[in-house]
C-alpha cells in the first residue's frame, strides 16, 4: 500500500532539496565553532580531486547561511507539526546529526580525549554558557544546538578505544543506527498491536538465544528487561512462583522461610532482589569461592544442608557466568548436580559472561548452562550492543505469564482480531516497556552469529595480551594467578617507591591509595579510564575489562604506559 | 581543551566532503524505491528558484552513485572502527537518517496511514523479502537499510495525528533529537564518573518537578525509572522501608501482615507490585469509586478500620491522579487527611495525570499532591516526551538510598576524587540505568515550562471539543456523565441497528462486540487507532485519549466519521 510505505522519494527529499542537506549552514560560524577559511582550505586540500565542487558548495553555503536557517529565530514551536514546519524540522535534525556524526568521528580518534573532567560544582556553576537550569520561557533552536554540543563535550566518550571503565563499552555503528530508528518509531513493547515488528523480533531473537543456551528447539520463554539487575530479579520471582505460587496471592507469609544462594563474588543485584522481593538480605546466603572467585560446590551443599537443618527452605541458587570483578565462571555442572539433588531452582547470571556462548572457543566456560532454569544474558555488555539490552531467558514456558499476569482489560483485551498470545506485556513487571530489541536484531543481521563470535574472541585475545604483558613485568602484581577466564585482568601497580617495602599494614594502606590516585589523575588528564575496587581483604586494585571492538594492542600498551607515567612518583 | 571539544570542523566535515552528504546516492534506485526521473523533475519544479543548483546536484549524484557507495558490497565490518571506516560510516548513517527523516515527514502527513496491519503469521512468513530470521553470516549494509525501511513500514506510526491508541502518543522533534544524542553518548546513569552531565540534569529536573509538586524548596529525592509500573513499585518499597526497615534484612516475616489500598480503577501496577514484593495480591485492598471513577474517601476509611480490626497493618494508600480508563483524579486532600489520621504512606500515581501540574488551569485537579510522600509522574505520557521517561519523586531525602543501597565496592567507591553523593546508582533497584533524562531536559529547555502548559491546555481543550461533539449526538452514549477531568473520553457507539433495542442481556452482548469490530476494521484500513476495553460491569467501550501535539479538531472529526463509517452497518 503506497500510503503506508516508508518510501524515501518525496517532494522534499533532502538530497535534492537545496534548502536542506546540501546547503545547510555549517554548524560553526554563528554558533560556537571556529570554522575559519584556513580550516576550509585544509578540508578542500584533503580532497583535491573534487576541489572545484567543494568550492562551489562553500559559496552556496555562504549564500544560504544567512537567508535560510538562522536557528536563533526558530523555536520548538516552529517544528513539525507546525504549519510549514517540515523545512525547519529537517534543517534542525540534520544539524543535530552533524553534531552527532562529528562526535562519532572523534570518538574513534585516538588524538581525542576520553573525557574533559569537571567537578559537579563546576558544571553546576555553568561552563562557558552551558547552563543546566531549566527555565519558564523557551530557548531558541540555536541555543538547543549549543546545548547538544556542550552535553557531548562535557560527557564521557564510552566508545573511545581507550575507555575501559565498565563492562559496557564501545560504540557499534549498526547498533547506534538501530537506536536512532527505535527512537523515531517511539513505541512500546506491551502489545503486538502497536509494536508488531518489534514483538516478533524479540520472540525470534529470544528463541535463538535459547537455542544457543542449548534448550531443546529453543523452547521456553523470556523478555528483554531494563538491565541485568532486573533480569536477575525476574529469576528470583519466577523461582518463588514455581515452588510457592500462593505467594503471588497471599504474600511471603504463605511460604516458609526461603533462602537463596549466590557467590560472595556475585553481582549485588541478587541480594538486592532478595531485599526487594521480601526474602530479606540475610536470607541470601553468600557462598565461598576459590582463589579465582569461583563458587566452591561443596560449600554450596554444606550451606544447603545447614539451612535445612535450621528449618529454612532452600529455593534458588545463582551461578555466575562471568563475575563482575574477577570475570570468574562458577562451575555450573557441579552446581546443577546439587540443585537437582535438592530440587532447587538454578539461575545462571550470565549478564557479563553470557556473550561467550557465541564463541566456539570459549563457550565451554558455561558448560552446563543448558541445565539452568533461567539465564540472564546482557547483549549490552560483552556483545557490544548499545545500552540497554538485557535478556531474562526461562526454560519453562508460561511461567513468566503465570507469575506476573494481572490481566488488565484495557490493554490486553482478549477479543482482538489477532492472536493475542503475541501481547507480551502481562509477562513483565513493567507496563510500558522500551524497545530494546531492534538494535540487537539489526546488529545480528549485520554481523551474523560469526561476527559476534569474532568480536568475543578478539576481546579475549586482547585481555590475554594484557595478561601476558604484565604478569611478569616489574611493578605489577596479579590479584589472582593464572590466565583470566574472561576479559577481566585484575592487578596492582606498585610504584617504584613501594617495591622494596615489606608486606604489612603500612604497605597495604599505601597500596590501597595507589589505584584511586592514578585513576583521579587519569580522569583529570582525560587520556583513558579503567576501573578499580577492593574485593574482600584485598586492597584497591585495577580491574581491566575489554568489550570495546575499537580497542587494539596499542591501546593496551597505552594504558600500561599511562599507569606507569601517572603512578611512577607515587 | 581542544581535544575534547565536540567541534564540528574536521577534515571530513560532511558538508564539505563531496564523498558524503552532498553526493550520497539517493536511497532509491539500487535499493527498493522507485525514484524516477519524473519524480526528480517534480522535485526540482517545487523549488524552481534553485533549479539550476539542484540539477547540478542531480548530475553529481549520478556520477558518484556508481563509484562511491554501493552498500551491497559493504558490511558492518567496514564501518568504524575499521581502517578507512569513517567514510562508509558517515555514508551509512546519513542513509539511515534519510530513511528516518522521510518517516518523520510521513508521520505528520495525514494522507499517510497510521499502520499497514498484518497478522503475526504473515510477518513471520516474510513480507516481500522482509525476513525476520537471524542468520550466521553477515548481511550487506544494503540489506540492513532495506530492513530498516521495512521495520518502519510494517510498524505503527505512534506520532501520527490520528493515533489515539495509548496514553503515550506523538513524536516530539526536540525529544527525538535528544534520544538520538542519548544513543550516541551511550552511557549509564549509575555514576557521575561516566555520566556527569546527565546525572546533574536528572538532579536539577527532579528538583524542578518537586518544586512544581509543592514540596518546600523542591527538597526530597527521586529517580527516573523504566516506566510508571516500576516507579509505583518503588513507592511501595520505600513505604515498607520507612515503617518496617528490618524487612530489608529479615524479609517480610519480620513485619506483621501489611495491607495496601488503591482504587479499583487504579493501574494494575500497584497490585503487581504487591504481588512481586511479597505482600500478596489479596493484601492489596481495592477501593470503591464513585460513578466517575474517583475513590470514595469514606470507603478508604472503612476499609482501613476493617483491616485493623482483622489485625492487619495498613501501610500504604495509592491515590491515582488520572486513572487509565476514565482519567479520574482521586480526591487527594481527603485521602491525605485519612492517611495522616492513620499514619499511612500516601503515594500519588500521577503517571498519566501528573503532567497537569504544569498547567495553571488544570493543576487544581491534583490539589493536595504536596501532602504525598511519593509521586509517580511520567513525562512520556501527557507531556509528550518520547518513551521511556518516568519519575518517582520522594519527599524524604535519603530514603531511596536507605531502602536500596547495597554498597557495591566495584562501582560506588568511596575514595573517588569527586563528591560521590552524585553517584546515584545505589538508590536504584537497577544497576545499569538508561539515560532517560536528556530528551526531557532538552524539551524543557526548548519549550520552557510555558510550552508544556500550552501543550496540556490544548490537549484538554481538544478532549472537551470531542466531549461536546458527541455527548448529545445520535448513536453515542457516554460511559459516565459530565465533562471528563482528563483527556479521557469514554463512550459507546451504538450502530443504527441497535438504537431501538431494549436494554437487556442481548443488547449488552451485541454492544460488547461493537468496539472490537470497529477497532479491527480501523486497523485493517489503517486510518486511525483508538483503544477500547470493558470496565467493571460495563461492556466494551471506546476510550479516547489525547496527548499528541499533532492532533487537531479535524482529527477528532475524522475519528468520529471513521467510527460511524465502519460501524454503521453493524
Amino acid at each position: 500500500m503506497a500510503a503506508s510505505s516508508s518510501s524515501s522519494s518525496s517532494a522534499c527529499d533532502p538530497q535534492l532539496d537545496p534548502n536542506t542537506t546540501n546547503v545547510r549552514p555549517p554548524p560553526s560560524g554563528f554558533l560556537q565553532k571556529n570554522n575559519s577559511l584556513d580550516e576550509k582550505g585544509r578540508i578542500v586540500g584533503a580532497f583535491s580531486q573534487k576541489q572545484q565542487l567543494v568550492s562551489e558548495l562553500g559559496e552556496r553555503e555562504q549564500r544560504f547561511r544567512r537567508t535560510e536557517t538562522d536557528f536563533s529565530n526558530l523555536f520548538a514551536r516552529d517544528l513539525l507539526p507546525a504549519k510549514n514546519g517540515e523545512e525547519p524540522t529537517m534543517q534542525f535534525l540534520l544539524e543535530v546529526v552533524d553534531i552527532l556524526t562529528n562526535y562519532i568521528r572523534k570518538t574513534f580518534d585516538r588524538s581525542t580525549k576520553v573525557l574533559d573532567f569537571h567537578h559537579p560544582h563546576q558544571l553546576l556553576e555553568g561552563m562557558e554558557g552551558f547552563n543546566l537550569e531549566l527555565s519558564d520561557q523557551p530557548e531558541s533552536l540555536e541555543q538547543i544546538l549549543v546545548d547538544c554540543r556542550d552535553t557531548l563535550k562535557y560527557g564521557v566518550r564510552t566508545g573511545h578505544p581507550r575507555f575501559f571503565n565498565q563492562l559496557s563499552t564501545g560504540l557499534d555503528i549498526i547498533g547506534l543506527a538501530g537506536e536512532w530508528l527505535t527512537s523515531t518509531a517511539n513505541t512500546n513493547m506491551f502489545t503486538y498491536e502497536i509494536a508488531p515488528v518489534f514483538v516478533l523480533m524479540e520472540q525470534l531473537t529470544l528463541k535463538k538465544m535459547r537455542e544457543i543456551i542449548g534448550w531443546p528447539n529453543g523452547e521456553g520463554d523470556g523478555l528483554f528487561s531494563p538491565g541485568g539487575a532486573i533480569s536477575n530479579m525476574y529469576s528470583v520471582m519466577i523461582a518463588r512462583y514455581k515452588y510457592f505460587p500462593e505467594v503471588k496471592t497471599k504474600g511471603m507469609s504463605a511460604a516458609p522461610r526461603l533462602v537463596l544462594f549466590t557467590s560472595e563474588h556475585s553481582h549485588y543485584s541478587i541480594t538486592k532482589a532478595g531485599a526487594a522481593l521480601g526474602f530479606g538480605k540475610e536470607n541470601v546466603i553468600l557462598l565461598s569461592t576459590d582463589e579465582r572467585g569461583r563458587v566452591i560446590p561443596a560449600d554450596l551443599e554444606a550451606k544447603i544442608i545447614d539451612a535445612k537443618q535450621k528449618g529454612y527452605v532452600p529455593l534458588f541458587v545463582n551461578a555466575t557466568a562471568g563475575t563482575t570483578v574477577y570475570g570468574a565462571f562458577d562451575p555450573i555442572n557441579d552446581i546443577a548436580d546439587i540443585c537437582e539433588k535438592y530440587n532447587l531452582w538454578l539461575h545462571v547470571d550470565g549478564a557479563w559472561g553470557g556473550g561467550l556462548l557465541m564463541s566456539r572457543r570459549h563457550r565451554h566456560k558455561l558448560s552446563g548452562v543448558e541445565r539452568a532454569n533461567s539465564v540472564t544474558w546482557n547483549p549490552h555488555k560483552m556483545m557490544g550492543v548499545p545500552l540497554q539490552c538485557s535478556a531474562i531467558l526461562v526454560r519453562e514456558k508460561g511461567i513468566l505469564q503465570g507469575c506476573n499476569s494481572m490481566c488488565a482489560g484495557y490493554l490486553f483485551q482478549p477479543d482482538k482480531q489477532y492472536d493475542v498470545t503475541y501481547d507480551t506485556g502481562d509477562k513483565a513487571i513493567q507496563c510500558g516497556r522500551h524497545v530494546d530489541i531492534f538494535k540487537f536484531w539489526l546488529m545480528w543481521k549485520a554481523k551474523g552469529t560469526v561476527g559476534f563470535e569474532q568480536h568475543i574472541d578478539r576481546c579475549l585475545e586482547l585481555s590475554e595480551y594484557l595478561y601476558n604483558k604484565i604478569k611478569n613485568r616489574p611493578g605489577y602484581e596479579m590479584v589472582f594467578q593464572g590466565e583470566p577466564q574472561h576479559t577481566n585482568v585484575c592487578f596492582w601497580y606498585i610504584p617504584p617507591s613501594m617495591r622494596n617495602m615489606p608486606d604489612g599494614e603500612e604497605r597495604r594502606e599505601r597500596l590501597h591509595k595507589v589505584a584511586p590516585k592514578i585513576k583521579a589523575m587519569m580522569m583529570e588528564s582525560g587520556t583513558t579510564m579503567v576501573g578499580y575496587q577492593p574485593q574482600g581483604d584485598k586492597v584497591n586494585f585495577f580491574r581491566m575489562v575489554i568489550s570495546n571492538h575499537a580497542a587494539t594492542r596499542s591501546d593496551i600498551d597505552f594504558l600500561i604506559d599511562e599507569i606507569e607515567r601517572l603512578g611512577h612518583d607515587l
